[in-house]
This record gives structure tokens, C-alpha cells and sequence, in this order.
């Protein structure tokens, strides 16, 4: 490799193999100059290092080059022979990849598709995500078909409902957010999804309490109603409980049986918590108000 | 430097300074390995190198360390003297973070808390934003109290409602994390935003008829009344020309004017898709249908 020729980009240490290609260690450029030039590699070499696996999974490796501070690693097969070279700036690139995808998949815009793809590639593109949101929308609201009566004696009620849905979508967004976050930064372990759990159930009981009291006191201030407030200071407190349940469930769910928990997650939490909070809502004002 | 002890991490390359410390070139250790050892620095080093001012944006820093494979890099004053080094190790830390940041910022979530914050700091870090939330949700949906009367005469109208406003959210938000994206990419050059409108406005005429078809003959089939199912689909194409405004608009202006355009984005986007998709809705029901 060293013949008083280039060495390729990257090169911060040679990768000292046997005759059947196995790496035994590596060798640092820095040590190879600050040597003295009769030693043998052998001698030389650092026998510690990082390699990786052929099959091994890119985001582990891109972990290990940060938790390490690698410039380069020698990628090795289940025999331990030398298969190729791993840099930090194909790393760089996939982190930014990664990252890139993650969010537009959160959002439902393919990966492929760049600000200048072409009109009709980006509109087809868009469609299937925008179908799908089309049917959860038109299922969610069915709730609200449901209880046509409920509002038509108390009209205040279909401009409160969608304050209960959203607020909900938001609060199960955080969560879901820092679960996804934290799952990719591989912080999730089985011992602490149990501490995990606790945490965001308690957050949802103070944040509920909350954001229940002064949703109410809106409520109440626009309509004086004392036990119209009641209701939607319950109803939202209720719905930030199943938002949270939701925003913990559904990337973990979708990590435990392999699927990224990232794709789809907004567009299956708002609709669990725009059904939820319309029924929740409506259903209270039905029991409670008429 | 080279005092045949150890060198620090990370260095793929010495700085050749001159007396005043103003960096001259960079010697790649590849090459004085490969250099014959009777050149002088002078004719080894490499004059065309990539070098950082003290007070440049790191982001800048990071995208020129993806774009020429960088390792490491000298970073100089005004005067062009050594005053420090930048490392591949530390442009991959705040890639991640900087990555981490804005998707947590987006979804109003402080970028400080983590999974493991206590749960009252969690809980305060969270109020505030949620206050926003809850608050633009009862500004959005007091254009709905304006159309009670009109709801009263047409029930269907509050189940049909939420879903004007929610396609309208989502397609903004598909548009505003691609121009996002595309901001923190350094893509979008004043010479090409107007190609990007144009673009934009186009997917938003073509999306809108497609959307707007389906929505509206999924609302024929629900109630069987064809001017319901128009106002509906013209409802629905209204919005997402509404909605792709604004999901271009917002995150341009806000860099326009320095500020960080992902922040708040979501709901500045969803509050304005929500209270035009109400207004625009119940304003052509009341108008055509009553």
C-alpha cells in the first residue's frame, strides 16, 4: 500500500493484515511518523481498534464513529478478512441522509422527491400520503356524524370540539418526537422503557390538569356556561392522556416489531386523537349537558 | 509540533505558519510520508486548502467539510493567524445536534429536555408551547362560532369541517419541511425561489383538483347533495392553495428576516390552514347552500 506513491483521501491509518487477509491492527500515519523507522509493524500496530461487520447496520456504525472520533475503520467479514474501508465522510453523508428522510417521511413527502423534482413526479408523490390522510380525516370526523343531534341543541359545541383534537394531536406529537428521537439515538433500552413510561404518564396527568383548567376558563369566559367549561376542561384533560399513550405507543410498537418507528407516526396520532377527542367531547356533552 | 512524541487526535494534516502565525499552507502527513525527505516544507505543502474565519456560521463550516471530505482545517482571524483547528469529530457532533434541535423545535418541544428531564421541568418547558397551541386553536375556531347559525341549518357541516382544515395542515406542512430542508441545505438562491413558487403553486392547482374531487364525491356519497359535495370540493381546493402559500411563505420570510425558519413553523402553518379552512368552508355554505 505505502509505495512512495498517493495515498488515497482519508487515510489515517494503514490496516495491518495476515496472509489470509485477516486484520491484526492498524496503523496510525501519526505513529509511522513519530516512530523511530526500525521498528517492526508489528511493534508499531494498535491492536484495539473498531472494525466492522459487512452486514452490520449503517446507523451502529455511524454511532461508533462519533462515540470513537473514528476517521476511518477497516470493514471485515465473519472470517475477520479485510473487506473494505469505512471513511468519516461516507458516515457524514449518511447522517445527513438519514436525517433528511426521517423528517420527510415524518411529514409524508418522499425521500426522493427534491424541491426541484418535476410538477407531476412531486404531485404523485404526494398523493398516496395525502389520500391517506384524506381517509383518516373523513373517518375521524365520522364521530361527529354520530352525535349531529347533540350539536344541533348546543351549536357551541362545533367550535370548541376541534380545540380538544388538536391540542391532543400536539401534545402526542412531543412525545412521539423525543420516543423517536431517542430510539434512534439507540437511548431506549428494555430496563428503561418501564421509567420512561412513568415519566410521560405522570407529565400527561400534570400537563392534562393544566391545560384542562385553562381550556375551561376560556370555555367558560366565551360561553358562561359553568357546565359546558366542566366538560371541556374533562374531555381535554382526557384527550392529552390518550394522546401521550398514543405518542408512547406507536413508535414503540412499530420498533419492537421492526418497522421505523418514524414513517406515518403524525398521521396515525392525529387521527387517534382527533377520533378520540371528538368522541370524548361529544360524548361527555351528550351525558352531561343536554 | 513534530517532536517525534505523540500527535493529537484527528490530525491528518500539520499547519505551516509563517513568523506572525498566518497559515501558508497545510502538510498532509500522506504526504510527508511520501515525500522524499530532503524536500523543504515549503515545496511539500499544499497552498490551495480550505481555511475557516473565527467568527464564520458553523453550519457553513459543516456543509464545506461535507462538501471536500474534510478532517481537519485551520481556522484563522482576520489577519489570516493561527487561532485554532476544527475537526471532523466535533462537525459530526453538531450535525447531529443541529438536526436534533430543529426537529424538536418544529414539534415545540425545548431542545434541552430529553427523555430522562424531570418531569416538572419537562411540564414547564412544554406549557409554553402548548399555551400557543391552545391559544391559536380557539383564535382559529372562533371563525366557526361566527357560522353557528349556518351549522344549525346544516348539520353535516361540522363533521365535514375538520377535514378541510386538517388536508389543508398537512399539505402545508409537506411544502414548508421541503423549503426548510432545502434553506438548511443552502439550495435556495433568490435566482431560483421563483422557479420554486411557480413549481409549488402548480402542485398545489393539480393536488387541489385531484383533492378536491375526491373529497368532494366521498362527501356526495356520505350525504347525497350535490351542492354540498361542490362546495366541499371547492372548499378543499381553495385550502390547499392556502395552505401552499403559506407552507412557502412562512419559513421564506422567516429567513428573509434571520430568523430560524423551522421554529414554530407547525403551528403558525396549521393555525392559518385551519381558521381559512373553517372561513372559506362555512362562508361558500352559507353562501350557496342556504
Amino acid at each position: 500500500m505505502l509505495k512512495l506513491g498517493k495515498l488515497s483521501g482519508h487515510t489515517d491509518k494503514l490496516f495491518v493484515v495476515d496472509q489470509q487477509d485477516v486484520v491484526k491492527g492498524v496503523l496510525p500515519l501519526s505513529r509511522l511518523l513519530t516512530h523511530s523507522p526500525i521498528l517492526f509493524v508489528a511493534d508499531a500496530m494498535v491492536t484495539d481498534f473498531v472494525q466492522f461487520q459487512v452486514d452490520q447496520d449503517a446507523s451502529e456504525a455511524s454511532r461508533a464513529f462519533e462515540r470513537y472520533d473514528l476517521i476511518s475503520a477497516p470493514v471485515v467479514d465473519s472470517k475477520g478478512r479485510l473487506q473494505g474501508r469505512l471513511c468519516v465522510d461516507s458516515i457524514l453523508d449518511f447522517i445527513r441522509e438519514e436525517n433528511d428522510e426521517d423528517r420527510l417521511i415524518q411529514a409524508g413527502v418522499s425521500e426522493e422527491e427534491d424541491l426541484f423534482s418535476s410538477v407531476w413526479k412531486s404531485a404523485r408523490n404526494r398523493w398516496s400520503w395525502l389520500l391517506i390522510n384524506v381517509t383518516t380525516a373523513f373517518l375521524s370526523t365520522r364521530i361527529i356524524g354520530l352525535f349531529e343531534d347533540t350539536i344541533l341543541q348546543l351549536v357551541a359545541l362545533a367550535s370548541l370540539m376541534p380545540i380538544i383534537a388538536a391540542t391532543g394531536g400536539n401534545t402526542g406529537n412531543q412525545t412521539s418526537i423525543l420516543i423517536i428521537r431517542s430510539l434512534a439515538l439507540g437511548q431506549i433500552t428494555p430496563l428503561n422503557v418501564r421509567r420512561l413510561i412513568r415519566k410521560e404518564l405522570s407529565l400527561a396527568l400534570l400537563n392534562g390538569t393544566f391545560i384542562g383548567l385553562v381550556v375551561g376558563s376560556v370555555a367558560y369566559f366565551l360561553y358562561r356556561d359553568q357546565a359546558l367549561a366542566g366538560v371541556m376542561a374533562l374531555a381535554m384533560f382526557l384527550n392529552l392522556l390518550v394522546a401521550v399513550v398514543a405518542g408512547l405507543a406507536i413508535p414503540l410498537l412499530r420498533h419492537k416489531f421492526d418497522k421505523d418507528p418514524a414513517a406515518g407516526a403524525t398521521v396515525m396520532l392525529t387521527s387517534i386523537t382527533d377520533a378520540m377527542g371528538f368522541f370524548i367531547f361529544l360524548g361527555l356533552a351528550s351525558v352531561f349537558l343536554l
